[in-house]
C-alpha cells in the first residue's frame, strides 16, 4: 500500500506542476484570471481525460473526485501570485515538471494495463497521459505544440512507459519497478534539458505543390 | 410542463445565436459556405457535446434528434444572408447571445444533476456547456479563445450555474428558479458588456526561461 | 467477402495517405520526427476516432488492433525519407488522397448505419470520418483548417456518403454501391482539383462590432 500512497503523492505533485505550466502559458497570452484557471485545469487533467475518453473508461477521475479539480484551480491561481519569484524557482520548477512527466507516463500505462488492454496500448496511453495535457494547453493558447519541437519530451514519456511495462512483464516487484522508472524518466528528461538533446527535425518547405494540405 | 417548453424554446434560441457567432467568425476567416456551416454547428453543439462526452452520457442529443443539427446548419447559412444587416442588429444579437449563455449554463447544470452527479460537477458542467462551444469555435478559427480575454463571460456562466444549483438545493419551485437564474445571467452579462467589466489579467512575459513550455 | 477485403485494402491505402499528409504538414512546421509521427497518426485515425467517440462506439479500432497504429507511424516516418521525391510523386499522391477521402466517407457512413443509427446520422458521420482527420491535423499545426477554404473537399465527402446511403436504401448490391460511390467520390474530388472548383466564400470583415466574439 505504501507505494500506492507514494505514487499518489507524486501524481498530485505532477498535476500541480502541469497546472502551473498552463497558468504561465496563459499569462504569456495575457489571459484573465479565469482563463488562467481554465488553461491550468485543462493542462493538468487533459492528458488523463483524453486517455480515459479514448479507452471509454468512465467516470473520469476528476468528475468522481471533484476536489482534485479545486486543488488544480487553486494551484493555477497560486502561480499568478508567485510568478515574480519564477526567476529564482525556475530550476526547481523544471525538476518538478520532469518528475510529473515520468509519473504521468507510468500511471497512464499502469491504469491502461489494469483495465485489461494490451501492453502496446498501455505504452501508447502512457504517452497520451504524459504529453497531451501540454498539447491541449498549446492548442488553447494558439501555438504549435512545443513538445513537437523542443528537447526530448515525448520520447522520454514513451520510453518511461515502455520500461515500466517491460519490467512489469518480468514480474519485478512493483516498488522496484516504480523506483527504476521514475529515476529513469526524471534523469533522462533532466539530462535532455541540460545537454539540449533533441531528435532530428523534418523540414519540408517544398510547399507550393498543394500536397500537405 | 410549461417551464420545460419555455426552456426548450430558450435553448433553441441560444443554439441558433451560438451558430450565428460561429458563422460570423468563419466569415472573418473568409471560409467557404461549407466551413461556415461546420463552424456554426460545432459552436452551437460543441459545449453540450463536450459535456456529454466528459460525463459518458450517450447517445448525444443531436445524434438522437438530427433535426436540431439541420436547424443549426440552416441558421448558419441564414447568417451569411443577413450579415449586411448586422450593423443594425448588433445590440439585439448581443442580447440573444447573453440569453443563450444563461440558458446553456442552466441546462448544462440541470442535466448533469439529473444524471446523478454531485452539485459541484453540475456547476462545472454548466460552465462547460455555456462556454466551450465558443472555445471550440475559436480553436477552429485559429485564434486565442476570446472568452479568456474579454469582458466577463465564463464567470457569468459559472455564477449562473452555481445560483441555479444553490436555489435548487433550497427546494425552490423550478419555474421561480429558472426565472431568477435567467434574469441574473442575462442582466449580469449585459451589464458586463455595457460597463466593460472584466477580471484582472495575468501578464507573464518573463519568457526566455523555458518555463512555460 | 471479396468486397470487404477490397474496401479494407482501400481503407489501408487511405489511412496511409492521410498519415503522409500529416507528416508533410508537420515538416512545414519543422517539427521533430516524434512530432511527425504523432501528427501522422492523429491525421490518419483522428476522423474515425472522433466518429466513434461521438457515437459512443467502443473499443476504438486502433486500440483493438494496435498494429494499425504501428503501420501509420511507419508510414509517417517513411514520408520523411521520400519527401525529396514528392515533386515527382505529387499527382500520384493527390490521387491517393482523393481515393482515401472517398473510402473514409463511405466506411464512416457504413459503420454508423451498421450500429443502428439513422441514415442522416450516417451521412454526417461519413463527413466526420472523411474530413476531421485533416481538421485535427491543421489544429495541431496551428493553422486554419484548409478544408474550409480550398477546393471542394468536405462537400465531396458529404455527397459521397449521401450517395452511398441513398443507393443502400434502394437495396442495390453492396459491391455495385461501393464501385459507384468510390468512382463518384474519387472523380469528383479530382475534377475539383483540376478545375479548381470551390463554393462561395463568406467574407465578413465588419469587425469592430464585437459581434463575432
Amino acid at each position: 500500500m505504501l507505494e500506492i500512497k507514494f505514487i499518489s503523492l507524486l501524481w498530485l505533485i505532477g498535476i500541480i506542476a502541469e497546472a502551473m505550466t498552463g497558468a504561465l502559458s496563459a499569462g504569456k497570452k495575457q489571459m484573465d484570471l479565469f482563463g488562467v484557471v481554465i488553461i491550468g485545469c485543462t493542462t493538468a487533467i487533459g492528458g488523463g481525460t483524453l486517455r480515459d475518453i479514448l479507452l471509454g473508461n468512465y467516470p473520469l477521475i476528476w468528475i468522481e473526485n471533484v476536489h482534485y479539480l479545486i486543488a488544480i484551480a487553486l494551484a493555477s491561481l497560486l502561480t499568478v501570485l508567485i510568478a515574480p519569484l519564477m526567476r529564482y524557482l525556475s530550476k526547481l520548477f523544471l525538476a518538478i515538471d520532469a518528475l510529473g512527466l515520468a509519473v504521468f507516463s507510468i500511471i497512464g500505462a499502469q491504469k491502461t494495463l489494469m483495465l485489461g488492454f494490451s501492453p502496446v496500448v498501455a505504452v501508447v496511453m502512457g504517452l497520451v497521459t504524459g504529453v497531451f495535457g501540454g498539447v491541449i494547453r498549446d492548442i488553447l493558447c494558439n501555438q504549435v505544440p512545443l513538445i513537437f519541437k523542443k528537447e526530448l519530451y515525448a520520447l522520454v514519456s514513451l520510453l518511461t512507459a515502455g520500461l515500466y511495462i517491460g519490467l512489469k512483464s518480468c514480474e519485478i516487484a512493483e516498488w522496484i519497478n516504480l523506483t527504476v522508472c521514475l529515476s529513469f524518466g526524471f534523469s533522462f528528461r533532466m539530462l535532455a534539458i541540460i545537454f539540449q538533446w533533441g531528435i532530428p527535425k523534418f523540414n519540408y518547405q517544398y510547399g507550393q505543390d498543394g500536397l500537405s494540405r
